[in-house]
């Protein structure tokens, strides 16, 4: 075997046999395949594809690169949650401890992020203090006492699948679908969880597009846990403007307390609830509309954000101390309603502005970012504000703010933000 | 602009500008562009393909990479040639003077080897003193004294091709007809020559495997000759078998001492014939069968032996001494016609016996290779000889010596040597 005749085999659209990926994937991560080598076999997986068999191989193999966790120690049955990530996306901040009020376990692993914003554990350190490593014995004990721990990534779990994922980040080898399958797939299976619900965003603030292939990235997921005994949901939901009104680490994290107290945006709670039915009707054995109930019952009376507060103080954060720059105002030159806000280029404005990490390397500025003052389908006056920028530097133009928008008399027709569950 | 961008845009199907090809090449040869974006770029380029404005922008730009060789001081119009290379392709060693002994000049630039055996240049230097270092005043001048000369490539002729060669040779991205097609066109258009006769190999010891991919190959040259005011001539041609009986460096030099005797093999004088006639007829503006004829008599009289002992002579060799070892004669275990002798394999042997070089700082052993001792169609009796090997140390098994060959009790069809001229 070797690494050139497996490129060509990909190359020339033949299947590979799972002795063929171990030895890429394998050999990249020890070092014996270079960098160029493994960029150009990622590039013919993204052009022809992979089958079925051929990405359960794949993440066999990321899996076994590593660690796996074993929550066996957690009593009940564990649900995870993922999305594949999209611009405003704050879901696990109200999601954990929303889930967790209802006496359902929640041991979230997280990771930090590359892109516009940082990851969920990102944003819970814009909170002042909050701790997120610790020993697994400390993780499980958590959990056990108080129903709720969000830690980063503790261990070396699918060390294979983390420097793939740096080498496709800076190879246009990002979109597609068996090599994002595998990855999510691979980390939350050696992540521990008995059952797990995949958020698929959709849309131009998305990595996928259109809804073929959300749908096909979704079926392809839960093929794979399938292989693992493991149950699957995937909820696809509208990427093509963000979710809620903030965007940034600190704005986010705010938003995700007033969620919980009650005052959020309609479209995040809307994504909770449905997200949180199918995890809590799958941990209890109940249906989603009792699931649906009980959570709705939480956000109302408190005690989510109870669980959130119990949550920071658990991982001693002081949730009065959240890290938000000052804001510039925008308004709007023109009135009418507003009929799109472009996902994408609010995503390029946060990453301009510092919210995010090009490269591991690079600091996240917790205190920026943008919050919409408009929803899509909103009517605007002239001189009405559309967004405050939360600043610390960087070269914004007004323009470009203002191209986030689109006007129209007409107030238009609205997406829904659910797609489609998938189960 | 930025490379990912580019890189995703050919991964998405989409046409390049000529500014976004020249970004990738200027910029990997620069060094600001890591291996391993241009190894991600050059397979979204194998598997999506260039359309003929995409390769002529990418020809145009490996040209403007470096030097531009002015021949205009060779008297009478220039004709090179080039062979896309197969196992025992020797033709170039008997083509040169042959052509040359017609008084068509001939100014012959060529590569050193990666593969198999090595290049024309090495197959040179086996012989003891040959030198093919020289200025490119020196070189016209040969060319205007005797009328040929074969050196190496002076000068910084295409270095961004150069580069990325080298890389395409260790990613899997060698099999790609826009790519080679700019690799081929930059190299002959910088090299200076009016017109440019080509042997496109076809068959399981070739680049190209199947005749469509050839043809493909031929049009694309043709058509980007044609941009540059190029007359382009193809000849696609068997390399389902090796070519001649000699198969290394030292050994395809004496064979083509003995072809340029009047003792060489027909398949190997078929196609020199043929390549001059198209070369001879294009300098002397007269018809192909002329030049044929013209070409057939100078094999038969001499006059091209006498050429290549000038051409030696000039360029500091001594003919009676070329490096071959000893071989080691392999006999076939039974009796039956050969149908095959598979040009892949034998160029596998070649390459373990070191007769080629893997990388380029590899060093050639001149002296090893293999040599046919029949030919596709000939009878064999049991204990007769297939094969001498010019051994020098190598792993090679007896076994996977008789894999080369087919043997049948029927003679089977022979395929044809030229199949077809495209002009």
């Amino acid at each position: 075997m070797n690494s050139i005749e497996i490129i060509t085999k990909k190359k020339n659209k033949q299947k590979l046999s799972k002795e063929e990926i171990a030895y890429m994937v394998n050999g990249y991560l020890s070092e014996k395949i270079p960098d160029y080598q493994m960029s150009a076999f990622l590039m013919a997986i993204v052009c022809n594809g992979m089958d079925k068999q051929e990405t359960i191989d794949l993440t066999d193999i990321m899996i076994a690169s590593g660690e796996i966790i074993d929550l066996s120690k957690v009593q009940g049955k564990v649900v995870d949650k993922h999305s594949t990530g999209g611009i405003g996306d704050k879901t696990t901040l109200v999601l954990a401890p929303l889930v967790a009020s209802t006496g359902v376990k929640v041991a979230k692993m997280s990771g930090r992020g590359l892109g516009v914003t940082g990851g969920t554990i990102d944003k819970l350190e814009s909170i002042s203090g909050f701790q997120v490593e610790t020993t697994k014995e400390q993780f499980i004990e958590q959990v056990n006492q108080i129903g709720v721990a969000i830690m980063s990534q503790t261990g070396n779990i699918t060390p294979a699948d983390k420097k793939i994922y740096a080498l496709r980040d800076v190879t246009g080898t990002t979109e597609s679908i068996p090599l994002i399958a595998s990855s999510i797939m691979s980390k939350k299976i050696a992540s521990g969880a008995d059952a797990i619900v995949i958020d698929v965003k959709v849309g131009n603030g998305a990595l996928m597009k259109t809804i073929e292939d959300a749908r096909s990235l979704a079926h392809t997921m839960i093929e794979i846990g399938a292989h693992y005994q493991k149950i699957v949901k995937c909820v696809l939901t509208n990427m093509n403007v963000p979710l809620g009104y903030a965007v940034g680490n600190g704005i986010e994290m705010i938003e995700s307390i007033e969620m919980l107290k009650g005052n959020g945006p309609e479209d995040l709670k809307e994504l909770v609830l449905t997200l949180g039915s199918l995890m809590v009707s799958i941990a209890k054995d109940c249906t989603k509309e009792e699931a649906y109930q009980e959570l709705k019952r939480n956000l109302n009376n408190g005690k989510g954000y109870e669980k959130l507060k119990e949550l920071i103080v658990y991982q001693k954060g002081d949730i009065d101390q959240i890290e938000v720059d000052h804001f510039v105002s925008i308004k709007t030159p023109k009135e009418g309603f507003i009929t799109c806000i472009d996902a994408y280029k609010i995503g390029e404005i946060a990453k301009k502005l510092g919210a995010g990490r090009m490269t591991k390397e690079d600091t996240i500025d917790y205190g920026v970012g943008v919050s919409l003052s408009v929803k899509v389908g909103d009517f605007v006056l002239e001189n009405e504000e559309l967004m405050r920028i939360y600043y610390d530097g960087g070269d914004i133009s007004i323009q470009e703010v203002l191209d986030c928008f689109t006007f129209s008399q007409d107030v238009g027709e609205l997406e829904p933000l659910i797609m489609e569950i998938i189960e």
